[in-house]
């Protein structure tokens, strides 16, 4: 790329719009490229929070930076997290992107909604995301069960597989597509019925609150067999993540879960996920 | 790609949904590997008429069918014109993509409106067309002057280059989307991870849980002080309330009450709430 792309008011008038939007989380992306291609898609939508959760390749990543074909400034300010709970702990409202059908109990939503969704929610402070898989394989389970909401891209049912970028390119355009548009309907009226009003909880909260649920039924073998437990772990992330708790109401469940355990019996020593 | 994606049957499937949409014209592609990235997006929108001006590296091309990613019927179907007017002489109303600005006195129209507009003029039996110049340089002004109207994608306009493949996308995932009328978001899948499919619960068996739960709380002095009870009552039930449980995860939980708290001490005696 030639040098006056790169030079400061090149770079200046391009990222003119961006900032403020829903964080691009890619999980595991396979080739260096595909995040470059990715970060580029984002530049074209003025979207620039891209967070990377252990890129196969390596980061930094000069196969990125080509193929971004300009859009440095999304990948100077790229992200690397060891996790996907690192990641998106200080956001409030988590889309994961998935192609396919899954049986999961869970909100499901096109990119059209989804943009509205979260030009309200950002309008109100409260940070967004949406979680990318990995190019071959998409998400894990357990990993869409740490988001709110499924994001499913409407597309020929027969030939819907895209690659990461346009998958990126389309909601990102929607994102665009939807400034000044007003959100449909106010989402949530988000307060307890406890005298002082109370905020959404950000996701490292509500991890905090899955590390004390499933440490109390561990240790009381709810579980069972072990090979049984991730699905029974997954199920009740998502029943917990469809109601959408305050920070107030997450305070309460630990309550509920140590009145009914007992206190718990190791300290938690900063691990969120 | 594997036999069985080119097979009979399996590409029935996929080009199941085509068919009737307007034709996407590229104008002088410069690689093959272009048209078949843009063969992909097509059947991802379900589009296949696809019509090619003057490829550069020729056809048919063996790069085209490769990166086509099993789209082969739009390769197949794709034909090849000696020039734009024969390419689009027998459509009715003919839209020319264009990122940048151009000086001329013609109608600009983003793919929203366009797709409704085709949409409209297809069902009344007049064909569409949308151009797509070169990769470099674009359609020229010559080009341009052969179409109705200028097909805009709203982009960041401080970078807003897109690869060919991607600006088919972006005008076929917006055609797709407007078939129809569809919800604007599926609410939920009510499935469960389990082999079982459950079913949306009954209220009366939620209002069973909050017996369960209510009671093991109270046993354990968890509601402190009475007046504070009711309070906290509603704040619980109104969590759960929101999370919309299964008739399997209300079991879950019930299962979840008794691990923590142990078996329940007095037998249920048909109450509801």
């Amino acid at each position: 790329m030639s040098e006056d792309l790169k030079g400061g008011s090149g770079t200046d008038r391009r990222r003119a719009l961006c900032g403020g939007g829903p964080a691009i989380i890619l999980i595991a992306p396979q080739l260096g490229e595909n995040i470059g291609t990715a970060a580029r898609a984002m530049a074209n939508c003025a979207l620039d929070d891209l967070r990377l959760v252990s890129p196969r390749e390596g980061w930094p990543s000069a196969k990125a930076v080509s193929a971004a074909s300009g859009a440095d400034w999304v990948i100077e300010k790229a992200r690397l997290y060891p996790s996907v709970e690192a990641a998106i702990g200080g956001l409030v409202h988590v889309y994961a992107a998935s192609a396919r059908e899954r049986s999961m109990v869970k909100r499901e939503i096109g990119p059209r909604a989804a943009t509205l969704e979260m030009r309200a929610a950002l309008g109100a402070g409260e940070p967004c995301g949406v979680l990318f898989g990995p190019e071959r394989t998409g998400l894990l389970n357990d990993e869409m069960a740490l988001a709110d909401t499924v994001l499913k891209i409407p597309l020929n049912p027969g030939f819907s597989s895209l690659n990461l970028a346009q998958a990126v390119l389309i909601l990102g355009y929607e994102w665009f597509s939807a400034a000044g548009t007003p959100a449909p309907q106010a989402l949530e009226t988000r307060q307890t019925l406890s005298s002082a009003p109370s905020r959404p909880a950000e996701k490292a909260e509500l991890f905090s609150f899955f590390d004390h649920l499933e440490e109390a039924l561990s240790e009381k073998g709810f579980f069972g067999e072990p090979q049984k437990r991730p699905s029974m772990v997954r199920n009740l992330r998502n029943l917990f993540q469809r109601a959408g708790c305050t920070e107030q109401e997450l305070r309460t469940l630990h309550g509920v879960v140590t009145a009914l355990a007992g206190p718990r019996k190791r300290k938690r020593e900063g691990k969120t996920g």
